[in-house]
């Protein structure tokens, strides 16, 4: 996209190189702002949908930030530079105009292209524009995200890199927000600054009626530095962010502000929230900013033409010696979340002392030795987040650390690593963030803690999104090698193991069949016994006892295939027919039966236009809370159980 | 379950009626909590799992809610009691033990069969126990469905009823706390009391070293009256909570407590978080407690016999008149979330002040024109709940009060009320809360406002629960009397609609195909037209572009049956597979490919060992933002598209 230029007399303010702005400057900005709220009209109005109302309110916020922050069209696709999260995401026209007047994009192409079906230019900001390194929309997530950001700039050593947060008033009551601010103040995050956008509106009228909250107490109450300032004026603007840059404390900016500020009919009207301006009303704004209507016109016969593209989305491969794999025998007695750790703590060891090498961050949430991220600890204290109960945040400072130079690594219970913050996770996944997500209690194994924690939708969750990986070992070989196969991805993983001890899978000659050699590949499947009369595909642990079915079944004389799937949404679907058509199939899991691996096989199979008789063994009603070996029976999942469900198809 | 016997001695405490515990109530309390803890001991020893030191901590706190609360064995299965949420239910042992202490259970059925697979004495609390009236588990939700049920109090004018909720001091820091606490204070909801057992300890240590919160200063910022005090002094925790009774704000009492409190070797010890006493120290603990080491064996004895069974969980049919169905035509331009909300209104005016009908509750999170509430506010203002965008705590509020005699109704886009809430969603499910979900906007059909607001995945995430239904609408007047059953319904129903205005489903003959008599059937399949050479299944507003692909094909000669399913989680299968066999089926929905109304039918053939020739027609990237139209069309979800691949499988 073409720039347009930034003002030479604004160069002192950049990193707060002057005291304040003299009057030159502020005019300057005046004028900028000015011609980016009529920008932003333009827009909202052109496109006949868009929040302009907010997008004024927020820009004299946006053009200081741009400003001072070293933020630039440049810079702006590297890893290091300083980041400008917009949370109230809607206020996109405002974002955009102010990226067109800093030179990040094309001021034509953004006005023209606002909300047009394939352009760049959403209703809410997405990485694809330049200069917008998180996408959000679903309110309450940018603090967050500014919280992964400044962590990351910690962990790649950016030493004087700061991040701005700029927030609505009305997203404020959002718990994940107080659950971001206590990581930034536990984590002594003091070059990061939140701004709100302080219009006392939001959709359904005044803060007050609509949700009370004392936002400065609250922020307060939360360790952060509290400063109040008006947010249409340069000078207390630049002022109170250059207070901000030398505080100690994570600092939040007020910033009192006027909904629809610079529009006369616009100016403290709620309903301007999601309405623009048309017909003679849209012929007004324009007049009162300076501009001409006529415009309006050339700029709609641009949006019948070509689409502009966005930028490609920045993504590294990570940096890291993978080590070597370790192989487990059943005397090990080796859980999957204890092979993910050792296999983490291998690897960060392998490279924490390695100049260049990626920074590996482990996220925990008050489970540390449960999901074993204790090993890692050990090996690499500074690198381990401690964040609480507070997966909500969690979620989202680890998605968004992730795409700022680091590994990040998030280690949880299944239930809460994607069940409590599937949203979370569906915007990493819009934010095409390489988070990687480790979920170490799922399924019926998690046993005794019962129904609320037994996490048995991890794979019907993650499959509706697009871009995660989803990996499901059989035994504590496989997690060995799919954990460091993971590490090194530069796409989002969840790699999901259980809480339990069970057998390594061997060959049938005796030895580990994921051990010694074996390496991972995303998608294989893997072939754990021939066989011609059936076969039994298996997820995770539950190879182990479809083994033990089709050993049952060849005392009978049947002979079954065994078939794991360690990648039900990478599944390779043709490999998949091929394997089980023509013969009796049996689907095994601990997940919900309809919709994991049994119900992707399914899927596959009818899209091929193939039949089998086929039973899905899986998790038919919540699970009882018990010994997981009891509570797996109860749900008639046992060996005998596969065996007899084959039988029934012969 | 047998029941012990309360003290008689006790009677004065209840509702407050004594002034202050005497010295003897004192003794019987401490006797009892000594005997309640001794049973706690012994259930986790037995089990060898679960979380003594929580439950010890806690023990005195419940002893005296379950003295002072109008909570009994005689009514607790009734609408009209006081409420106890035991928001850290990992302490379930704590529980358990009091409620056979005060003869909700039986003793040694309790002790006996606490996490054995089948027993209702599961690891955390679920509703299957007589006087849990919210299952919890996960934290931080407790405080939420705690307000639910003070809102559905005043609802059905329950005057004088009060609500407990018992939390934990390491589960402070979940935002949805907060979100509950200004929802409370907005509502006026002074009967409501939050007790917050202040061990100082969570699994990972000391509270301020994993995560530190200034828990006073939190709940005072959202305008809770604060009280401290000894929380194992019973003259203290009586006075609290007597002053807590008669305040004009909701309080919380901090109650400063030792983990693991009467047992020495447990007392201030991080680790007995999760870890049980066993061997010596099982011994020990029950020593130090005045027991008889000798019940360890006879209730092992009792823990292999049969197992206890549960109560039946409340449910009542709510009593209402469900009105007249309206029946809208093209001219009306109605949407499927104004057909939502005319109905709902309709309902709402119908019952209001009729004695004895269910009181209905709306839910909104600061979008009350746009999910059509604001008909529902005009015809009962004081029933609409005004909860801000704070839709993790809303949601569970919204569960909590659909249990206790209101019928509960939040409608929210898609992408908040199912996404962003999947995990309180899934535990209203677990609860038995039958919530009324209305989601207005799902789809593409959303447009501009791009991918992180169209939701794409409300099927897929549904379809990972058990109780659940879901219900898509066809058009407004299928989503009428879809509304109109909905409300009648004691089971938790989502009504998934559209934001777009679509043409009205007509029979050939031209009438309305959902007007007039239709009476919505759930699962039930609708034939919109008829047809020998394929089928066309479609889902919601997509059965538009089915008709007039079918009308396209039928110029061609290629006569489609159209089939609208707007039940795909209960979709009769049986039917589904009759009706396509034999011929090429294609699937159409703005729904995840993967994981809607496509991939269900692929399961239901499959299961059946039906093969046909399908294409699933569906969402397969994250959608554009744009207009409805251009954005389904970038889509490839066109009639042409539809029909052309009718014509490929041919």
């Amino acid at each position: 996209m073409k720039s347009s230029q930034t003002p030479a007399e604004l160069r002192t303010l950049r990193n707060f190189a002057a005291d304040a702005p003299d009057e030159k400057q502020i005019e300057t900005l005046k004028r900028m702002a000015r011609d980016a709220r009529l920008d932003a009209v333009l827009m909202t109005g052109i496109a006949g949908s868009g929040h302009p109302a907010g997008a004024l309110s927020s820009m004299d916020i946006f053009n200081t930030l741009f400003a001072v922050a070293d933020l630039t069209p440049a810079n702006c696709c590297d890893a290091a530079h300083d980041r400008i999260v917009v949370s109230h995401g809607h206020t996109s026209a405002g974002v955009y105009a102010s990226l067109a007047a800093w030179g990040f994009v094309d001021r034509d192409a953004a006005r023209a292209n606002f909300r047009r079906a394939g352009s760049p230019f959403q209703g809410h900001v997405e990485r694809m524009v330049p200069g917008v390194d998180w996408g959000t929309g679903n309110l309450g997530q940018g603090l967050a995200a500014g919280v992964g950001f400044a962590l990351a700039d910690r962990a790649c050593g950016r030493t004087g890199a700061r991040v701005y947060v700029v927030m609505g008033d009305g997203e404020q009551p959002k718990g994940q927000n107080a659950e971001a601010r206590r990581i930034a103040v536990k984590e002594n995050l003091s070059h990061i600054t939140a701004l709100i956008d302080a219009n006392d509106i939001q959709i359904g009228g005044k803060i007050d009626d609509v949700m009370p909250a004392n936002i400065p107490l609250l922020w307060a109450a939360d360790g952060w530095n509290v400063i109040e300032c008006d947010g249409h004026d340069y000078q207390a603007l630049y002022d109170a962010l250059k207070r901000a840059d030398v505080s100690d404390l994570p600092t939040v900016v007020i910033c009192r502000t006027v909904m629809g500020k610079g529009v006369s009919f616009m100016e403290g009207i709620a309903e301007y929230h999601g309405k623009t301006a048309s017909g003679d009303l849209l012929v007004k704004a324009i007049q009162e900013l300076g501009g001409d209507p006529a415009e309006v016109e050339r700029l709609k016969k641009i949006r019948t033409g070509d689409l502009p593209k966005g930028r490609a989305v920045p993504c590294e491969k990570p940096s890291l010696d993978l080590g070597t794999p370790r192989t487990y025998t059943d005397a090990d007695k080796k859980d999957g979340r204890g092979a993910f750790g050792t296999a983490l703590a291998d690897v960060a060891k392998e490279n924490i002392s390695v100049p260049g090498r990626t920074p590996i961050l482990a996220f925990d949430c008050d489970l540390l030795g449960s999901v074993k991220l204790d090993l890692f600890a050990k090996v690499a204290p500074d690198h381990l987040v401690e964040t609480g109960i507070q997966e909500h945040a969690t979620a989202t400072v680890a998605g968004a650390a992730s795409t700022a130079g680091v590994v990040a690594v998030w280690a949880d219970f299944g239930v809460f690593g994607i069940d409590e913050v599937y949203n979370q996770q569906r915007l990493n996944d819009v934010n095409h963030a390489p988070i990687k997500t480790v979920l170490t209690h799922v399924g019926l194994d998690v046993g005794e803690d019962g129904m609320t924690h037994q996490c048995i939708d991890y794979v019907g969750a993650f499959r509706n999104f697009f871009g995660y990986k989803l990996v499901v070992p059989a035994d504590p070989n496989q997690a060995d090698r799919a954990t460091r196969w993971m590490l090194g991805e530069p796409c989002a993983v969840c790699l999901a193991v259980g809480r339990g001890v069970h057998p390594v899978i061997l060959k049938e000659d005796g030895t580990p069949l994921f051990g010694g050699d074996y390496q991972y590949e995303y998608g294989k499947i893997d072939i754990l016994r021939d066989g011609k009369d059936a076969t039994i595909l298996a997820m995770g642990h539950m190879a182990v006892s479809a083994i033990a079915a089709a050993d049952a079944l060849k005392a009978k004389g049947v002979s079954a295939q065994v078939l794991h799937c360690s990648a039900p949404l990478g599944i390779d679907a043709g490999e998949l027919v091929r394997l089980v058509s023509g013969k009796p199939l049996v689907t095994a899991e601990d997940h919900h039966a309809d919709t994991g691996l049994g119900a992707i096989a399914a899927l596959h199979l009818a899209r091929a236009g193939v039949a089998v008789k086929m039973r899905n063994l899986g998790v038919t009603r919540y699970g009882d809370s018990g010994k997981a070996s009891e509570v797996v029976a109860r749900m008639g999942l046992t060996p005998a159980d596969i065996a007899t469900a084959v039988e029934s198809l012969r």
